[in-house]
């Protein structure tokens, strides 16, 4: 069988560790005598309409170990949806145009869910057109919420970065609490689903470690019973640690976010609901609070990221290429558990079909009994995936980041023309 | 000479290696025949008037080192200043009873510029009284504006988690900011000085490497220079990357946190100076800006502590013993520069009354001509600072931190009545 290229695409929000599943990408389709050239589309889907395709050739073995270490996503991605192939025939066919200019027989979109949706319209609409591509998805989603898969790399790292952030703050805000903050508030990300909210949990064990309270998307704001909380807490120990997920949404289903903030011009805050749980608090309780909003900080800290997690964005990327070899059309490598202590996994082919637009929700059972917490069984999910540390080399005190400059493969179409 | 008793306290907002202070002063105090009881002050001046007094015999060798890497302050700190002896001479007599009844000889108080007036005080007033006390300041502060230090401990782990997180989340807006977030603003502590803002700039070199702009508390906000250089960033490389203190203030020297911006009851807004510079961008450039608060995160991330920084917090533990011991009344050990590459200093002596309640500002040669970002010179003076790493031990994916439960000395006064 003749060589083909390999087009490889992220997708969505970057993480820490997509750049780890970029490298093992590479390094696996090196090895292979049936893969010709890697490409990696710049901007993601937008760089492969565009005909922007990076060629990785150049890139040095030890280039390649440096990229497994730099967080961001280093042929930039994007967040746009494809409509279906019905809506927008046009698109597609642009897609097929540039694969077929440069003979791409193999396409890997590394995303979350809506680049599972994305990925398996590409592997159908290609087929009905009779162009040979094998098209798989990669996972990647700091949230956590992909189907077909026990886990999703990037999660862990964020996972295990909130929690020791959750952590060190704490013992902060107790040795000051006396005369300066009471109540010490974190917005966290997860906009749909509190897999990060609670991975904030094992932060401590117990009612009486912090994180005390955490407030979930998936539990509507149970404003008094909240309150009733934090002041039981605060008389307790003197100080209190709430973690927000930003998808907290009230008993009408409004994001908290959302409810009642503008500025003096009346435009609304970009604040979130962190911010607004942090007002309420001093608002109504009349205590000293503090807020933290780590926002792209805690999707982003390589630095403090998961071997776990690092492990899983590397074994992805590998499987990814053994998949497109076996010609594994519209399947996404997703992660097993075989078991929680100790941590077993393996790697399993999951059908896009059951990974396309779907959400996982943190079960109920997640929950502590008063929704304010994280169940033993929670724990036992969580726990593994914040195991081991990976730090990056440090230069002059400071990660060892790099920058990779990558040409363009020469254009051979004419330009798209962008909607 | 009879052995008499130590007294060590911290004092206003505690650090990723305050506690490496502490388990430096006990360390050195428990090698001396000539000191007694070692006695840590619940949080801080407070228990020293309340005589409450952590006993750290209990404190195993194997203890005192989990101590030294738990960020937190052990014995509590607090935020309280003492008026002049001359106004409150109750408040300084109260003291020197609890001095008296645990035969206190020696009193170490770690913190800033407002704890060594308060110990060159105590100094003065014990002195004044008859009352044999070796008092001694040990310095420790984030904001680095102390005089008489060449750095503060304290300052080069915020300095290295500040520059760190910065150029990690840089590298995420880069990869995302075609279709998502243009302009990212990140607010750092240091409410009147841009030390921490300043080792920001250390996450990049150059105008194309973030952070584009910093906003100094020492530069009026200078608006429309501003907009400008966020535009013409935005322009060149396709995002930006914002640094803002915490303390920036307006032309007529108010802080931007507190310029008209108020919730929908009217109340000011928790909200600091990077939300107010987030929403100015958004509301006049019409960009998609994302905003970072790490608040507390960045003074207890004690995971990626500068091991310069942690070096130069035992020491100045260790030397005050050893002032203390000497008999250096009102004195503080002080960092001395000896060079910059290779990075050496040493401990030298600091007469309090060179420290007490003045601040050192940035100097105007460590900023970049434009205002927005660091020089030369800046770079030579901060980056020793952040220089190696000391990472805690790890347990479960998550660092090893303690919590320690000393017992308080057995109370021999009659309570205090606080004011």
């Amino acid at each position: 069988m003749r060589p083909r290229n390999l087009l490889y695409a992220q997708s969505g929000g970057v993480t820490a560790v997509i750049n780890a599943t970029a490298a093992a990408v590479i390094a696996a389709a090196r090895r292979s005598r049936r893969i010709g050239k890697i490409f990696g589309a710049r901007n993601g889907i937008l760089g492969a309409l565009r005909e922007e395709l990076h060629d990785t050739s150049r890139l040095q073995s030890g280039e390649l170990k440096a990229l497994a270490w730099t967080p961001g996503g280093v042929f930039g991605s994007c967040r746009v949806k494809l409509k279906d192939p019905e809506q927008d025939r046009a698109t597609y066919e642009r897609l097929l145009q540039v694969f077929a200019a440069h003979d791409i027989g193999y396409f890997l979109y590394n995303g979350g869910n809506d680049s599972a949706d994305t990925a398996l319209k590409i592997a159908r609409f290609a087929k009905q057109s009779g162009y040979p591509l094998v098209c798989v998805a990669i996972p990647k989603t700091v949230d956590n919420d992909l189907e077909g898969t026990d886990s999703c790399p990037g999660f862990g790292s964020v996972a295990k970065y909130i929690a020791t952030s959750v952590r060190e703050a704490a013992l902060d805000v107790q040795a000051m609490a006396e005369t300066s903050t009471k109540v010490f508030v974190i917005e966290v990300m997860g906009r749909h689903t509190g897999w990060i909210a609670a991975a904030a949990g094992l932060a401590g064990n117990g009612r009486d470690e912090a994180p005390h309270l955490i407030l979930f998307p998936e539990r509507p704001f149970a404003e008094e019973a909240f309150f009733e909380a934090v002041k039981s807490t605060v008389a307790r120990l003197g100080h209190c640690v709430v973690v927000v997920s930003e998808g907290l949404r009230d008993g009408n289903g409004r994001f908290l976010a959302e409810t009642g903030h503008k500025d003096a011009f009346g435009h609304a805050q970009l604040g979130g609901a962190g911010q607004v749980i942090a007002e309420l608090v001093r608002g109504r309780l009349g205590l000293k609070v503090h807020w933290a909003l780590p926002d792209y900080l805690q999707r982003s800290a390589r630095h403090l990221a998961s071997r776990t997690d690092l492990e899983q964005a590397r074994a992805v990327g590998e499987a990814a290429v053994r998949f497109a070899l076996a010609g594994m059309n519209g399947q996404m490598p997703g992660i097993e558990r075989l078991s929680d202590r100790p941590y077993r996994w393996r790697i399993v082919p999951v059908p896009l079909e059951k990974v396309a637009n779907r959400e996982k929700k943190l079960p109920a059972a997640f929950l502590r009994r008063d929704g304010f917490g994280i169940s033993a069984k929670a724990r036992a999910y969580l726990a593994p995936l914040i195991e081991g540390e990976a730090y990056p080399p440090f230069r002059d005190g400071l990660p060892d980041y790099r920058s990779f400059r990558l040409p363009l493969a020469r254009k051979k179409l004419k330009a798209w023309e962008e909607a």
